[in-house]
């Protein structure tokens, strides 16, 4: 039977789980006595630990990042475009793992689990979450999976924050820190429109101060109105003019109407922050929000970022995208003067695109080749160094 | 005593008004049988009616454009910083009109208004209005008041609209049209974001499907909601940087705070759209983004932009800001391209400022200079003119 996955797919995949035992104490201070992370793996750990990719996710992320779980799937993994066989992450070389964050709302512990204490779901009482978190769960998965040390920690956006964070806190841990879409703090703007999302969903009658879930409601309008404004910021205004213009869904501007007209790029932001407000969690929105606008990387180092990257012992590699305006390519800019000022080879690029911050997501020819061939490099590095605790410091190409 | 007012101040103001008794064809072929138009004047005029200039308001503004209404009201109105005597808008020289459009919430017929037929306050049930609505009744206010030809009529935003609009509509009865940080049409992003403001209010559930008033209900969450889109995509990023950086309201980043901590933007954002929620009527707010949204210069010229200017007899003004992201430079560069392939006099400046599309409302000393400039020109004709249908084109300035 031929298999109705095309070339370059990892094909069928499955989750995995592990709870973990071992109480967690949180950036906040507060305790988690237990927890479970959901991931799936992708490709084959080598024999030494050596070939392994953590992927991070960003705001609405989650672990299924490439293949599909039956054949049925409408659609693949949400980086199924640079995971698998042959791609840029090619997961014929690397064994890749993608870990839903903890907090999340697609099988990790979060806000929809059930609060040991009270036996209800946590809601609200889910603890605040800081990248340096997610960073440590997911280094005691590491642990867990027998790796030692990261070939390669990759995110975008919130996803390239904890990469940023891995790079701090666990130096020795990682040889490449990929940075995509990303950026060392928030601008207020960003704060501004996160806040915004925040205060439509609390503004929500169901959310219930956070408690929806034991009463059976869903603040799904709140939701869908936080998403339409993700939506529309990342992506860009000539990517949405391209797509959608000034096109009505239907009925004509001729005088004589009354009746509301409906815009393509009404109806398009309806339907997608509609599906979108019934399949995530609104308390995890409020958490993954926070721990974007709460991430300062330089804040603990005096905010100065070159003092903070000094700790760091891994390559980067920065890519930003011309049309993203609330990661925008100056964010970048900003990530690759500290790390060159602390005197670490980086990598840096700037994609011309029109998709704004969703370009990171997205098929894009020269993107596809940066990335490709920087993590070609960091390939062929394991095979030549064998054994994972080695890393040579060696200036990245400039592509 | 004293005068409490500063130099230049038109000083204490009284709102007027007019109840129009004959019918109104709107755009969308409904009939208002009557309404009324609150409007403000500001400055005297004179015999032959050659010195008056119509200031048409944005999305939610009104007929107090300038002056105080007591001595112990705290702000002046919305344009004091360029309507008074010696101001840009100069009250020894213009007689100057202000009007609350109709759709409004500040005085003329809207949709809190009550619906003769209904006895109820009308809701979603008062008509959809277009741009060319408000020039319909803005010229019989002008007519009832004796001006047969505005000096010049002036607006920013949605106010840049409505002057372009009379400019084709009656360009015997326009001297001069400034449209500032305007556009000749939305694009798909600045609808996403209107659209995503009305499904803000509409998802707050004391909208009603827009009969609150007679439910005694606001929908005050929505619309502040509505608001802070509003207020972020009007500002530009680096002027919110300025403005609030990433300063906390209270508290610190440390570890071991468990407590949601609120940025600086946040509590600001929040305390301004409560305030605006409370002021402002939801269905006005629908009403005007959909006007905006509408709006399309060259539509019913074949989409062509020359073909639509090449019916005017006036001059132009045309002010963009560099950072005004909404209604971009590249958008006011449109209007001037078309202008002068029409062969039309147009003057152009593009004014640097931090403050994005808010800027023209701001004092600006470059943007005073142009405006203050441009209008002593149209000052000086009408002295040299003498009665008001003359209309000799003449080059506008390069300033």
């Amino acid at each position: 039977m031929k298999s109705i996955f095309p070339t370059g797919s990892v094909g069928l995949v499955q989750a995995q789980s592990h709870t973990f035992e071992q109480a967690l104490v949180l950036a906040s201070g507060r305790v988690l006595e237990r927890y479970e992370l959901v991931y799936e793996t992708y490709g084959t750990l080598n024999a030494d630990g050596s070939n392994a990719v953590l992927i991070c996710h960003a705001l609405s992320g989650h672990h299924h990042a490439a293949g599909k779980h039956s054949e049925d799937d409408s659609r693949p993994g949400w980086w199924d475009h640079y995971i698998g066989p042959g791609k840029a992450i090619n997961t014929d070389e690397f064994f890749v793992l993608s870990i839903n964050n903890l907090g999340g709302c697609h099988g990790s512990t979060g806000p929809t689990s059930i609060n040991p204490k009270s036996q209800r779901p946590w809601g609200s009482d889910f603890p605040t979450l800081r990248v340096r978190d997610w960073v440590e769960t997911q280094k005691r998965l590491a642990d867990l999976l027998g790796i030692n040390k990261w070939a390669a920690v990759v995110g975008g956006s919130l996803g390239g924050m904890q990469a940023m964070r891995w790079a701090l806190e666990y130096p020795r841990r990682v040889g490449h820190c990929v940075a995509i879409a990303s950026a060392m703090k928030l601008t207020a703007q960003n704060i501004a429109f996160n806040q915004t999302a925040r205060q439509a969903i609390m503004a929500d009658p169901q959310f219930l101060s956070g408690y929806y879930l034991e009463q059976n409601k869903v603040p799904s309008s709140g939701l869908a109105v936080a998403r339409m404004i993700g939506h529309i910021t990342y992506l860009s205004d000539d990517g949405m003019g391209e797509k959608f213009g000034r096109e009505l869904r239907s009925g004509s501007f001729e005088q004589g109407i009354d009746e509301p007209l409906e815009f393509e790029i009404e109806s398009y932001l309806r339907h997608q922050s509609e599906s979108f407000s019934h399949s995530f969690d609104a308390n995890t929105y409020i958490l993954m929000t926070r721990a974007l606008d709460y991430f300062d990387l330089a804040r603990e180092y005096n905010n100065d970022a070159v003092a903070a990257f000094n700790r760091a012992h891994c390559q980067f590699l920065v890519i930003s995208f011309t049309t993203d305006w609330r990661f925008s390519p100056a964010r970048s800019q900003e990530i690759v003067r500290a790390l060159l000022h602390a005197k670490k080879p980086v990598t840096y690029a700037e994609i011309d695109s029109a998709f704004g911050h969703d370009a990171f997501l997205i098929p894009n020819e020269r993107y596809n080749r940066v990335f490709s061939a920087y993590m070609k490099n960091v390939a062929s590095e394991i095979n030549s160094e064998g054994p994972g605790l080695k890393n040579d410091h060696v200036v990245g190409d400039e592509i």
